[in-house]
């Protein structure tokens, strides 16, 4: 059931960063550079990040490598890993589905699926290198998009 | 290294779904509902989705229970399926990190790890009933933010 937001919590700004975990890092790296031109922001052996838009990035992990405690210069990050076709969607602008198309189609991406939402969205499916599986969405999904 | 974005490619505007896999869906959506006050914008017995700010939504899906194809009225969603401890991270003002240390410790919530970043930017890790790694950071962590 819906509930209302709670006053006392303090606020969230946003999701800053979404993360998969993928077996061959460069190859992920190039299909998300080629295929949506996001910017490399930071990139070593097992992370590269992406810039999506504002304030969000994406944070591609190659499996098991950062499964245990990571020390950086200001303190450490703890483990985390990830397998499995995670999913992510995207959003993107109506009038840009037809290039959309056109893009995918350019770069011998297959649409897997597509979905009509009640409220006027568009939806187009299809994969990553790793399987996780990639939406690309237009305003009318969800009631606050 | 840095790519500059390809001026060809179509625009994303930006994150619109995060995706976590949880054992028991209840568990994990209490837990949302009540460290962070997301609103609940759906729920079924496989999924809860979360408004967690402007256009971005977190969906809890119950482990497995995606990993198939999903017939809705507009179409067919592909199968998903994620594992593991995935990791995500929730923008947060600088000002409100006292707030959030006394909300987690209020909660019962254990901090795992700081992390200070080098522009100035400050990092709070810990665990989702799943495991999940979550981060709060403040400005200060990235180049975009």
């Amino acid at each position: 059931m819906p509930h209302a937001k709670l006053t006392k919590v303090p606020a969230v700004t946003g999701v800053l960063e979404t993360s998969i975990y993928v077996k061959d890092l460069k190859r992920a790296s190039e299909f998300y550079q080629r295929l949506f031109g996001f910017p490399v922001i930071y990139s070593d052996q097992k992370l590269h990040a992406f810039h999506i838009a504002q304030q969000q990035v994406l944070l591609v992990f190659k499996c098991s490598a950062s499964a245990g405690a990571s020390a950086v210069s200001g303190g450490i990050i703890p483990g985390h890993d990830g397998a499995g076709s995670l999913h992510l969607a995207f959003a993107v602008k109506t009038e840009s589905l037809p290039q959309w198309r056109h893009h995918l189609e350019e770069q011998g991406i297959e649409i897997e699926s597509e979905v009509d939402w009640p409220r006027g969205g568009h939806s187009l499916y299809f994969r990553d290198p790793d399987q996780h599986l990639l939406e690309l969405v237009t305003p009318g999904c969800w009631s606050v998009y």
